[in-house]
């Protein structure tokens, strides 16, 4: 099956999705962006990330390139069109082609909206949170909008690639106050008296589906969450930790910075918190099938 | 005569300069950016700007695109066949084309080189700067490495955009120090004593390039200059105030939220500079004329 991508209204070859130079993405990061699964088809938090996406182009006075019910339409017709089981739908929105000049565009431009999509393993996501991950920590470099989920991530790509070159899995930077969030995930720990922790939302970390997902299981698993910062330190001695994401759903942290938190394995509230997601997948999307 | 672009190895009418979507510049703003007159032909602080672009280059891990030799031959090529008098040069590069992921490609890549060309009048700055220009200030939102000429531009963006709401034509970024630096352009301040300030250089501003060549001129000239921050309220209650820049040569600033700096008109020791800056420029490219 060749490969298909959305580009302002074609469904194009991947390999020809071509966007001109003078894209306000390319040379300014001037867009906003969204990844959503696609199970069996179905799109998971969809109004969540579209609700999301909306108030990044409305921080960034971008305007929607398509109304949601045609946006709906245009993404479930291109996972279609990709004849893929599960997929990773990605979608981008720039200000769109003008010539260079920081400020906006005197005369309107259109908004460019691109949507890409490939394959995605639930059952990979499955194994990988048997094993759990390592974490390193970086100062948080970023600029004071992380709430809008800009493509302006040249500080999250550092982190990112300050992991990988560790040898570890995700990266959660550090401000003044304590961790933010993880270079593509939200942080979470579980204090020794059982309280879920992660940090309260602000300017400074992205509202994350996932992180929303889980806090609305948490009352149902009869665990309290508690909204505020925590340090490197106390993540590191505390009965758990984990991070989350659209794709790489509840993942268990089994170091930072090398140390090994608790026993180095998935903890007793971070189980739990995994199998409420996976049940929350499965309702909304019939799939994948319990991972174990 | 049509416009012509340069994009790896090829010059390609400027409206068919595209870059595919998976382009790290795009999705991620992994990547740098130089902007160098040709003022008849010739290259105004060439080298300074090449050396600068090898530090964002090294600062990131990305790989030059071409070695020095080639590259020059290429920005001269380009700058020759669009047949301009005096022109803008916009080089691009990026980490190159990968399939999405934040850290660095596991496979190296070949980074993305792109170039663009458009008329610049001198004459026209000249005009401008017997004028001066207003000045508003907002919060630096950036990030913590202002020193790389990045293209992870959202929060420069946001900054002139204010300004150009506001009806100015700069907007002077405010940390908790003091003015960092200007959207696109370095700030400086002549204090009552006469002395000559713009802020040390360091990870929260960028390395102008004019702003080296001012600071080379300023012995000469018989004026001391001093490296510090400064706050926006001194600044208001300067002698004299101006910012400096590639395209924007030295600009008087006649306003700073609203507030007259001295009488509104440009000043002494800021003209001096302009003219130093005028016959640094002619020695070096032979053109323009003096602007009046």
């Amino acid at each position: 099956m060749p490969r298909i991508a959305y580009l302002n209204g074609q469904y194009v070859p991947h390999g020809d999705a071509m966007v001109h130079i003078e894209d306000r993405g390319y040379q300014f990061s001037d867009g906003v962006y969204e990844v959503t699964l696609a199970l069996g088809g179905r799109l998971l938090d969809e109004d969540r990330h579209l609700a999301r996406l909306g108030r990044s182009l409305a921080a960034l006075d971008i305007a929607p390139p398509l109304g949601e019910p045609a946006l709906k339409v245009a993404m479930r017709k291109l996972v279609a069109l990709n004849r893929l089981p599960d997929a990773l739908l990605y979608q981008q929105v720039t200000r769109g082609v003008a010539p260079r000049g920081h400020a906006f565009p005197k005369r309107p431009v259109r908004p460019a909206l691109v949507m890409t999509v490939r394959r995605f393993d639930p059952a990979a996501v499955a194994a990988r949170q048997t094993q759990g991950a390592a974490v390193v920590t970086v100062p948080d470099l970023r600029w004071r909008r992380c709430d809008i989920k800009s493509v302006s991530l040249l500080g999250n790509v550092l982190a990112k690639q300050a992991a990988s070159a560790a040898g570890a899995q995700e990266a959660w930077m550090v401000d003044t106050v304590g961790v933010t969030e993880g270079a593509s995930t939200t942080a979470w720990i579980v204090t020794q008296g059982g309280e879920v922790v992660s940090r309260q939302l602000s300017q400074s970390l992205l509202p994350g589906v996932t992180r929303a997902v889980i806090a609305d299981a948490l009352a149902p698993l009869g665990v309290r969450f508690v909204e505020r910062p925590f340090t490197v330190a106390e993540a590191q001695a505390a009965a758990e930790a984990f991070f989350t994401s659209t794709t790489s759903f509840v993942m268990p942290v089994t170091s930072i910075d090398g140390q090994t938190v608790a026993d180095g394995r998935p903890g007793p509230v971070t189980r739990a918190i995994q199998a409420a997601h996976w049940a929350h997948v499965r309702a909304a999307t019939g799939r994948p099938q319990s991972p174990r």
